[in-house]
């Protein structure tokens, strides 16, 4: 750290993301990405962007505010796109928190929101979850205050239903409702087509997982067009060529190519299920994941052993420290040939 | 705007990129462009990435920060690359100036930096230039807090020396001087040497003018270990993975194609003089500007007039309404054929 770091962001603990080894070849299933290429017409128009980068992209981000707009049924002023969901969340941080307005959401979810809010200088409340793992809607909503619910949650896998999501977006018509649906495509329940209803409501969405462009950063948030001119104002004011060409190309590509996608997410839930499974038949436990990864522990080994036996045998999961998940380990569902090395792994390791 | 937008962001004024019309084809020569395509290796590169798009980028960057650091002759832990340059600015806003540190920059310079200042509740202090537009050095020394010179300055063009940074940077150890040198390939002289010698000096750079890659969204900053340790934190704390994949690529292919860049800037630098001497010849003001772009007025004709009549003949210009440049125009020097097209339209708006 310099002597020149201001105080306030020198006490900060950033966001650390899944590690990405060198030392050697892994099975990758600590980070959620798909293990599906993107899709050749996401390729192709990334490739034919390439040749005109000298040129900035159009910062209203037209043509894909459209393709996006027209996805869901929207305007153009109910969408904007950004450099990974990240950014919108962020945006949201920013745009709808403060002293007046603090960040609520739950205790165990995606890490990020708690850095968002201590960058951000909002303050905020970490509501527990129940010992099962679902969120406790009355405790959250006592608390004053913008609501941030990931559905389906992070790393628990755990959804609520959309009418269980509208009944807290109508009941709290004075806050904002900050739905992250970045694993909505694995089998949870969009509230997207509530954004017309309830101005109060917003929905942020990503290309990284269902459509296999995590490397591209492209995200979007969807509501209502007054809160989407907020978030354009402070898209204006931090970055207003926030995504770059290539990857405003592939997403139009990927959502040219929606059977690829689609096809991709009925495998990815179809290896869920029977890894689950088979998991279950060895003993593991599981939540109800409805995203692209498994929950997992086993009430005998604890999830940091698990973790390193996976590890030294070439298969990289994401541990998490923390109390009351630290017996677990979120593992992405890969392909059938991955998952098949999964288990075989894991029954090894229950064996020793 | 929406009831739920924070106090403090609702007074924000973004800021207003060039315009991208869609009306018609213009000549378009107001937004720094580079006229020519990105390096052919560049293109390449981003394809070949494309393939792998489902992976996460790598958020340390190695390979990438491995080529700008061997080309600066500096270590990784010396380079970080962003999602372009404007968000190293807005990260070093974040992370060197706060109440006890405001921000101080010229009146007359790249208008991000009062944005990144309010956006980060920072106060700053805007320096008047001359009236030759020349800094006022003292006048910004004399001021308490964190120093930012874009350098060649914009839209003005003209730059200090490397020895006059360095003495601005030698006289103020106690803080951080960041010099943005988005321009610099294009005549001026850059102070990245001496970043080892001053633990104060952050340089920031982008890949979007004389790399041919706005499009792409790279910028990066060069300083001490322990002012891009500082930068990190922010970064890891807003959006780790904050440079897409094929970005990434895209840069390392044109760090291999030096000698393209090179050629392209000596292409742009005789194409900004040639027009410079004919606009003169015409009766025009020019700048001794080392940028790609001009800065330019004629002595009868309001800078406002100029620009709407250039994109009357659809050219299009960038023209600023504040009040000490409001007679000027900046354009920025593209192809021989354009600027010969742009000295045709100048010569015939004059005569009217």
């Amino acid at each position: 750290m310099s002597k020149f770091f201001t105080a306030r962001l020198a006490a900060l603990t950033p966001y650390t993301p899944g590690e990405q080894p060198r030392d050697r070849k892994y099975i990758k299933l600590n980070t959620n990405e798909s293990p599906f290429p993107p899709s050749p017409k996401a390729q192709k128009a990334a490739a034919e962007a390439a040749g005109s980068l000298q040129l900035y992209p159009d910062p209203t981000y037209l043509a894909l505010h459209t393709a996006i707009a027209d996805y869901h049924d929207l305007s153009t002023d109910e969408v904007l796109v950004t450099n990974g969901s990240d950014e919108i969340l962020n945006f949201a941080f920013m745009a709808f928190c403060d002293e007046n307005s603090p960040a609520v959401f739950p205790d165990i979810t995606y890490g990020f929101y708690s850095v968002f809010a201590t960058l951000n200088r909002v303050p905020y409340t970490e509501i527990p979850l129940r010992a099962d793992f679902s969120l406790d809607k009355s405790a959250m909503m006592a608390q004053k205050g913008t609501l941030f619910i990931a559905n389906p949650n992070a790393p628990t896998g755990l959804a609520l239903s959309a009418a269980e999501i509208e009944e807290i977006v109508a009941a709290n018509r004075d806050r904002v409702v900050v739905v992250d649906e970045a694993y909505v495509d694995f089998g949870g329940e969009s509230v997207v087509p509530l954004v017309r209803k309830y101005d109060n409501l917003l929905v942020t969405r990503t290309f990284s997982k269902s459509r296999s462009m995590a490397g591209a950063r492209l995200g979007y948030g969807v509501g209502s067009p007054s809160l989407i001119a907020d978030l354009n104002t402070v898209k204006y004011s931090t970055n207003p060529y926030n995504v770059n060409s290539m990857s405003a190309a592939a997403g139009l590509g990927v959502m040219a190519d929606e059977d690829y996608t689609q096809q991709n997410c009925a495998t990815i839930i179809k290896n869920r299920e029977s890894t689950q499974m088979a998991l279950r038949d060895l003993g593991f436990e599981v939540t109800d994941s409805r995203g692209n990864f498994m929950f997992v522990r086993h009430p005998r080994l604890a999830g940091k052993a698990i973790y390193s036996a996976l590890r030294a045998r070439g298969i990289l999961v994401r541990h998490f420290s923390k109390a009351p998940i630290a017996d677990y380990n979120r593992i992405t569902v890969g392909t059938a040939e991955e998952m098949a090395a999964l288990v075989a792994a894991l029954a090894d390791i229950i064996k020793e």
